[in-house]
């Protein structure tokens, strides 16, 4: 049926937002909306003008045959600076504070709106890069890491610390957690990542970093390779850390168990964070390499 | 500052995606946009026709003071259709079965765009109950948790199998497992769940219902109600099933593990998905009492 341009602005952002990363061709929304691709270019400016005013993300234009749109997800950085220092004071509540230096997340955790929110943070530093899946260790990061992979359009990887049935033959690798100094086991189920995958490891809470070296353990077995590392929370006061490269959007400086006082700060995110035009520009570079 | 109609279009179009089931004043949108409330109405109004007509939801519009505009995620029966057709396809594969008549889901349950589009499915049954928070049991069903609280805009509570520091003080339960007649342990942190909440379960799986049993017994030590059940796959051939209502998008008739054949057959679910109309009809009612 014949569509009027409103409808098309309508179904068109519905449509691009929620095939984020996707190349769309501009004959599948012509066919779609029985339209001229004259409109749909039009349409497309419209909804890209519309995308980077407010925040949303924007539209890469790829010319040629196999050519098309995709939807780039991407926030502000005065957005994201709000967003995180808001989290800072959710976080910096001495109620959260547990035995051991821990915190508290699981209210955080379970805010989807929230959860989502942190995806497409994570999604906005990370889109330029090649990632084939994104992988998280059972059982806190999984929203977390859900959230990133929607907005990249990968699948995500579930690592456990115990094999179950449900997952058939698995993969497991011994590791030494970075603060207790204890042995502990990690499983992946065999069929469940491709040898050689680029892998993206997100979870929430990083100390010394055991866990993520863990993850990245398990990763060789599959000849696979990091492509990043993004934390939540990073707990700074540790003797040494076991990763490298990481981006984390809040940094815990000073955790005192006793005074029941947490301090926060903001993480390295925005070090890594680019200017909507830079991505642009470089993806423009590719194309024509 | 001032914005076009069509630009207003898709802004509008992204913050009613972004916030199923909020109630927006038309003040906001006029704030928000600079524009007066009679062009807030009539985009409002082209963005409900497109929605109901692509089979995205639909608006609620609840007039007076305290009125505005709701966004009510729905999926059309025959979209649905397709859906669970395509998913009972993809789950009769034979190298899907493992040792006890277990399916192989992860990969289902790994790509982001299927669990939200499941996610989908129940937010369109369950949308018009009354429902506090999803709940459901680690590890499988965290991502269709998420993504049914997601379109209901409600948080996710996380019950474990076992306690762990970062979770503060808990309750525990035992209960006895279905298919194997062991007793196990639930876990739920004690600040994750309010007194007399309402709680839509969620899970990927249910033979004999043990686990979800656990679940309900767990929420009776918190004085909480079940507000409904919903699984992703059940299995037909167990002795006796310990839970009663509950909605199944898939329903596994047969499995031969010695043959390598599974049967599947849609779930129950059609039975409790209303029409758009059906629903509006319905809030209307509400309104008028």
């Amino acid at each position: 049926m014949k569509f009027r341009r409103s409808g098309r602005l309508v179904d068109m952002t519905n449509y691009l937002l929620e095939h984020p990363q996707h190349l769309v061709s501009l004959s599948y929304f012509a066919d779609r909306y029985d339209s001229a691709k004259s409109s749909i270019s039009e349409d497309l400016t419209i909804i890209k003008q519309a995308f980077e005013q407010q925040g949303i993300g924007t539209l890469l234009t790829v010319a040629g045959a196999a050519g098309g749109v995709r939807y780039i997800p991407h926030i502000g950085s005065q957005e994201a600076k709000v967003f995180i220092e808001n989290l800072c004071e959710q976080i910096a509540k001495p109620e959260r504070l547990l035995p051991g230096g821990y915190l508290y997340l699981t209210d955080i955790l379970g805010n989807p709106k929230l959860v989502n929110q942190i995806g497409k943070l994570y999604a906005s530093v990370y889109g330029d890069r090649e990632i084939d899946v994104v992988m998280t260790v059972a059982t806190k990061g999984i929203p977390l890491a859900y959230a990133v992979a929607n907005y990249l359009n990968v699948p995500v990887v579930i690592v456990r610390r115990d094999s179950k049935v449900t997952e058939g033959s698995t993969v497991s690798i011994n590791y030494v957690s970075g603060s207790t100094k204890r042995i502990q086991t990690m499983v992946l189920a065999k069929r469940s990542l491709q040898e050689g995958s680029k892998v993206l490891i997100i979870d929430d809470f990083m100390k010394a970093g055991g866990t993520i070296n863990g993850m990245i353990s398990i990763l060789e077995e599959f000849n696979a390779k990091v492509a990043g590392i993004g934390v939540l929370v990073e707990s700074e006061n540790t003797e040494e850390r076991l990763v490298d490269e990481y981006i984390s959007l809040i940094k815990l400086t000073c955790v005192d168990v006793k005074e029941k006082q947490i301090q926060v700060d903001l993480g390295n995110y925005f070090h890594f964070l680019k200017d909507i035009k830079e991505i642009k520009n470089q993806v423009d570079e590719e194309l024509e390499e």
